[in-house]
C-alpha cells in the first residue's frame, strides 16, 4: 500500500512519486493551503494539499489528528526559508495528488508527543496511543535491537537457543510462585518459573554445552519499587568453562551490544572487585563507580573513644564504623544535613554524625561538629589523614552493625553523588566476585544462600563449608553497571555429594531435598559436567540503555504496581463453572465478607 | 577447559596437541589397549590409551559409560585399515597423554544411542539422558537453526520483536484457558494467552507497523492426538499490506528457512487454492498434495438412482456423493477393503461402497461390486469416464452429509497414499484461501467463526455478512505443508462498525462484547490501520522438518498426554498456606471423595 516510510524521505527522493501511509500527526491551515505532518514508525514528513485540486482539498479538510490515511504525491524541495533542520525529512515535502482516509479517529485521550503530563494509569489504559509517542517508540526499537545483538553474539559463539517449560513445578528460590491449577490432576498445581535455573542445568547434563534463552520469568512479589510480576531474562549456561572464561565471554557480549545498539564503547576489560572490597569501599555489592566517593574504615581509631556510639560498633565483630568524605560538603546547610539524616534513617541508621572541615591546617579549631568533644586528638588526626580531608569538606560517619552502616552510607554515597552533581558521565561496568556462600538469617534462624542453593563453593573453601559457613566463598559473579546489577551468575555444583552437603547446611532435610530437588540430585549421578552460567535482567538492561525511569517504560504492556493491566482489566473474575472444572472454590467471595 | 570439540577433529589437526572434554560413549579393550569413543555436542572421536603410560592407563581402566572426562593428547592418523568412513572424525584418533575424570556416572537407565526401545515415560523422566541421543540432539540443533533463520529474515524485513504479556485476561478463542489466581486481587484470575492475537492487533494500532514474536501459547485442552498444554508460535502482524503481499513475504520466509536449515528448495511461488476447491478435490482444507489421488463429484449422476444411500445425499443440499479412484486398487483383498471400511467409520461414514474395475473395456461385465445392481448404465459410464478409471483400478464412494464424506474420503485418500506407496517425495506447500467466515454450530445453535472473530470478511462479501452468513468469505489464508497446517492468518477487521456487526452475527451481545473485547473495540476508534498477519506453529514446523513423529520430540521438556512432567513431577500438590494466600480451597480433597 505504500512505496516509502514517511520518515525515510529526503532529498534523494526529489521529484519521485510516492505513496505514504500513516497517522495525521498535526494539521495546519495556512494561507489557504493545508499542511499535514504525516507520521509512521520511521518518522514524520510534511504533506501539502493546495486548493488547485478541489476534490483532494475537500478530503484534506476532513482530516483530524490521528486519522489513518494514505497519500499519493510527489516529493519536492521545501520553499526557501521553510526547511526544518530539526526533522530528518525537513528539507522536503510531499505535494499531495491524492488522499484516502483509511480510518477515522476520535480525539485521542492525550496528545501523541514527547512530553505527556497524564498519569501512568491513563497511559497504560490507552497504551496503543502511548506507544505512538516518539520516546516510547524509540525504546521499543532499541529493545528489539538489543535482543537482536544479544542473539547474534550468542549464536555466533555456539550457544543454542532452547526453550524450557512455563508450566512447571514450584521450586523454592526465594520469592512466591504464581500457581496454575491443573484440571486433569485435580488438587495439583503447576508453578510459573522464577527462572529456568534447574532446566538449564539439566540441559548441561544433557550435553547441550552452550545454552541460551530470552525467557519470561515470574515472581508473585509485593510490587514495591520497580518490580513486575513477569519480566524477561537473558538466561545463559555453559559447560566445561571456568568463571574467568565465562566472564570474559559475557562482558564481550555486553560491549558488543552497547556498540551495536547505542554506538557506545564500554571499558575492556571490565574491572573485577571482590565482594569484600566492594562492601568496604562502597558499602554495596553493586557499587555505582560513577560516584567518586568512598567509605573509609575508622573502626580502629574509634575503638578506644569514650563515646559509646562509636566505640561499641568498633569493638563488635559484626559492627562497622566508617567515614564518608564529601568534598566541599562544608556548604551543606543544617537543613540539608537533617534531610540526609532522615534519609539514612530509611536504612536503619540511628543518626548521621559529621565533621565540617573549615580549615584543615588549624587542627581542632578548624573543625566544627557536635561529636568533636568525644574524639581525642589522635583519632581526629587519623580521621583527617585517612579520609584525605581538605578545607571546606564535610565528613559523615556511620557506626552500627556493619549491615546498617553499609546500607546507609552506601545509599548516602549515591545520593550525595546525584544531589551534588558529582556523578561522572558514561558507563562504569564491573564484575563483583568472591561472594560469601551463605548469610545468616536471624528470622529463620538458619543459613541461607546469598545466590541460590546450586551455586558452587570455591574449591579452596570447600573445607570451610561445614566448619565455617560464614567464611566460605562461592564461585558467583555479578555484572554491575552504574550501580545496577544487570546480570548475575555462578559456577554450579556438579557433584552430588557437594550438593547434598549444601542442602544440609541450608537446613533442607534429605526428605525435603528429595521431594523438591530429587530430579536434580538424580541427574547429578548420571554424568553431570562442570558448568556455570548467568542471567541478565533484560528489562533493566534496556532501561539503563534508554535512560528510562522505570522498567515499565521498556515493556509494551506492563502491569501497574498492583499487578493489574488497566488496558485489558486483567486479572478479572471468572465463571463459577471454570472454578468447578478446576475443583476450586473461593474461601471468601469478594464483597461478601463477614 | 578444551581446545576443540571432539566431533570437529579431522586430518587438518594431525600432530596437534588437543584438550577434549566429553562423555565416555563406549570403551573397548583390545590387544592391551583401551579405546574410548569420546562424545560431545559436536560428535565422537576415538581416544586411545596405551599401556606405555601406566598412570594414564590406570585412570582409563576406571572409565565407564557416560563418565565425564577431560583428555589431553595428540591427534594422529588411524592405523592402516582401521579408519571409520561412517564417522566424520573417522580418519583420526587421539593418543591420550593425560585423562581427568571430571564426574562419574551410574549406569544410565537406557543406552545413549540412535534407537531406544524404552517407553516415552522413561525417556521423559530421564530427559537429560534422552537428549544426549544423536537424533534428539540433531532435532534440538535444527530447531535452534530454524528459529535463527526465521528471526534473521524478519529482522531484515523490518519486523520488530516485541514481547506481550503471559499473565493476561481470559479471551474466549475456542479452547479452555489456563488460569492463574491473583493474590493481590483476591477472587480474580489472570489467564495464560492462547495466542497474543489482541495484543498484536493493539501493536498495529500503536503504529509498530511490523511485529513478530516467538511466543509461548497455552491451551487447557484434552490432550488427544499430538497436543501440548504449552506450545510455541511464531506470531506475526503487519500494517498497510494486503493478503497478497503478506503471503508473498511469508512464503519467501519459509523458503529461506528450508534453504538455510535443511538446504532444501521449496517451490516458488506456493500454489494457491480456494477452500472450496480444496474441499472438492481433497475433502480437506489442508490437502496433502503428495498424494496423487482426488475426489470426484458424482452427485449429479446419482441423483436419480433408486439406491437411497446414493440418491438421498445426492439430493440433499448439505449432502455429497463423491468417488475416489485408486489406481491398481483391484489388488486389494476383501480384508483390506473391510479395514478401510472400518477406517472411514472413524469419521462417521456408515459404509464404504466400491467398484473394482477388472476390464474397463468390457462394460458392466468388466466390473465387480455389491452396488453395481443399483446403478443404471448411464451412471456407471459417467463414473468410469469422470474418474478416468483404468483396468485394474478400484473406485471408492462416499455418500453422506458433505462434512462426513469430506472427512472420510479425505482421510482415506491420505491413508491410501501411505499404504500403497503413492506418496511423492519432497515438500508440497500451498496456500488455502477464501475460507468461509462462519460455520453453523448445530450444538450451540449459532454461527461460529471458522478462524476467529477478528478476521475480516472479503470486501465484496460485506453485504452477505447479515443476509447470507454461510456464503460470506473471509480474508483468511492458511499455509499448508504436506497435509499439515503450519501457519494460518488473516486480514483483520479494522473498522469498529464491522467488528460490532461480526460480534452480533456470532451471537455475542453488546454487553458481552464490551466486557470481553471492550478494549479492542475502543482501540478501533483511535486510528486503527488496516492490518493482518499470521501465526506459525513452530513445534509442528520443526517436527515436519526433522521428520519427528511427534511435537514432543522437538521440545526439550515436553509433557505427557496427561499434561504432566515425569522429570519434575509437575503438577504437584501445594501447601495449604499457599492456597490460603490465594483465597482458594479445594472443593474435594483428592483421596477423600464421598
Amino acid at each position: 500500500m505504500r512505496s516509502h516510510y514517511c520518515g525515510h524521505l529526503n532529498e534523494s527522493h526529489l521529484d519521485q512519486d510516492v505513496e505514504l501511509c500513516g497517522w495525521v500527526h498535526r494539521r495546519r491551515d495556512h494561507g489557504g493551503v493545508i499542511f499535514v505532518d504525516l507520521r509512521d514508525r520511521e518518522g514524520l514528513v510534511q504533506v501539502v494539499f493546495d486548493p488547485d485540486n478541489p476534490e483532494n482539498f475537500a478530503h484534506a479538510e476532513r482530516l483530524r489528528s490521528e486519522y489513518v490515511i494514505r497519500v499519493s504525491g510527489r516529493v519536492r524541495r521545501r520553499p526557501e526559508g521553510t526547511a526544518n533542520p530539526d526533522l530528518p525529512t525537513g528539507q522536503v515535502e510531499v505535494a499531495a495528488s491524492g488522499v484516502e482516509i483509511l480510518n477515522a479517529s476520535e480525539t485521542p485521550p492525550f496528545p501523541v508527543d514527547e512530553h505527556v503530563e497524564v498519569g501512568e494509569e491513563t497511559r497504560l489504559r490507552y497504551r496503543y496511543v502511548d506507544l505512538r509517542r516518539p520516546e516510547m517508540l524509540t525504546r521499543m526499537k532499541l529493545r528489539a535491537r538489543v535482543t537482536r545483538a544479544l542473539r547474534e553474539y550468542l549464536d555466533r559463539n555456539g550457544f543454542m537457543d532452547i526453550e524450557t517449560p512455563v508450566l512447571t513445578r514450584a521450586t523454592p528460590e526465594g520469592a512466591r510462585d504464581y500457581l496454575v491449577p491443573s484440571r486433569v490432576h485435580q488438587g495439583e498445581f503447576y508453578a510459573l518459573p522464577q527462572s529456568p535455573q534447574l532446566f538449564k542445568q539439566l540441559l548441561m547434563v544433557a550435553g547441550m554445552d552452550r545454552y541460551y534463552q530470552i525467557v519470561r520469568c515470574f515472581r508473585d512479589e509485593d510490587l514495591r519499587a520497580d518490580r513486575q510480576p513477569e519480566f524477561t531474562q537473558l538466561d545463559i549456561e555453559t559447560s566445561f568453562m571456568d568463571e574467568e572464561s565465562i566472564m570474559t565471554l559475557m562482558e564481550e557480549m555486553i560491549r558488543e551490544v552497547f556498540a551495536h545498539a547505542l554506538e557506545e564503547a564500554l571499558p575492556n576489560p571490565f574491572p573485577r572487585m571482590t565482594y569484600a572490597e566492594a562492601m568496604r569501599r562502597y558499602g554495596s555489592d553493586r557499587p555505582d563507580l560513577r560516584v567518586p566517593l568512598e567509605l573509609v574504615d575508622v573502626g580502629d581509631v574509634m575503638a578506644e573513644v569514650e563515646f559509646k556510639v562509636f566505640s561499641a560498633p568498633a569493638n563488635d565483630p559484626n559492627g562497622r564504623v566508617a567515614a564518608l568524605r564529601l568534598p566541599a560538603g562544608g556548604e551543606l546547610t543544617r537543613k540539608e544535613i537533617d534531610d540526609y539524616t532522615r534519609f539514612v534513617g530509611i536504612y536503619g541508621a540511628k543518626g548521621l554524625a559529621y565533621i565540617k572541615v573549615n580549615d584543615v591546617a588549624a587542627g581542632r579549631e578548624g573543625l566544627q561538629s557536635p561529636i568533636l568533644k568525644f574524639l581525642p586528638d589522635a583519632s581526629v588526626a587519623a580521621i583527617l589523614e585517612r579520609t584525605g580531608a581538605q578545607s571546606g569538606d564535610l565528613i559523615f560517619f556511620g557506626a552500627d552493625k556493619a549491615k546498617v552502616v553499609n546500607e546507609a552510607l552506601g545509599a548516602l554515597r549515591v545520593k550525595l553523588g546525584e544531589d551534588r552533581g558529582l556523578m561522572e558521565r558514561g558507563w562504569r561496568p564491573l564484575w563483583v566476585v568472591d561472594f560469601p556462600m551463605f548469610e545468616w538469617d536471624d528470622e529463620a534462624g538458619r543459613w541461607i544462600s546469598l545466590h541460590h542453593p546450586f551455586t558452587s563453593p570455591k574449591e579452596e573453601d570447600l573445607e570451610l563449608l561445614e566448619s565455617d559457613p560464614a567464611a566460605c566463598r562461592s564461585r558467583a559473579y555479578d555484572m554491575v553497571l552504574n550501580g545496577t546489577e544487570v546480570g548475575g551468575g555462578s559456577m554450579r555444583i556438579y557433584r552430588h555429594a557437594v550438593q547434598q552437603q549444601v542442602f544440609r547446611i541450608l537446613g533442607i532435610s534429605e526428605e525435603e531435598a528429595g521431594d523438591k530437588f530429587g530430579f536434580l540430585l538424580e541427574a547429578l549421578k548420571y554424568g553431570c559436567p562442570p558448568h556455570g552460567g548467568l542471567a541478565f535482567g533484560l528489562d533493566r538492561l534496556v532501561m539503563l540503555m534508554t535512560g528510562a525511569a522505570s522498567i515499565r517504560d521498556v515493556m509494551a504492556f506492563p502491569k501497574t504496581q498492583s499487578a493489574s493491566c488497566p488496558l485489558t482489566r486483567a486479572p478479572s473474575a471468572v465463571d463459577d463453572r471454570q472454578l468447578r472444572d478446576l475443583n476450586l472454590r473461593l474461601r471468601r467471595v469478594p464483597g461478601q465478607e463477614g
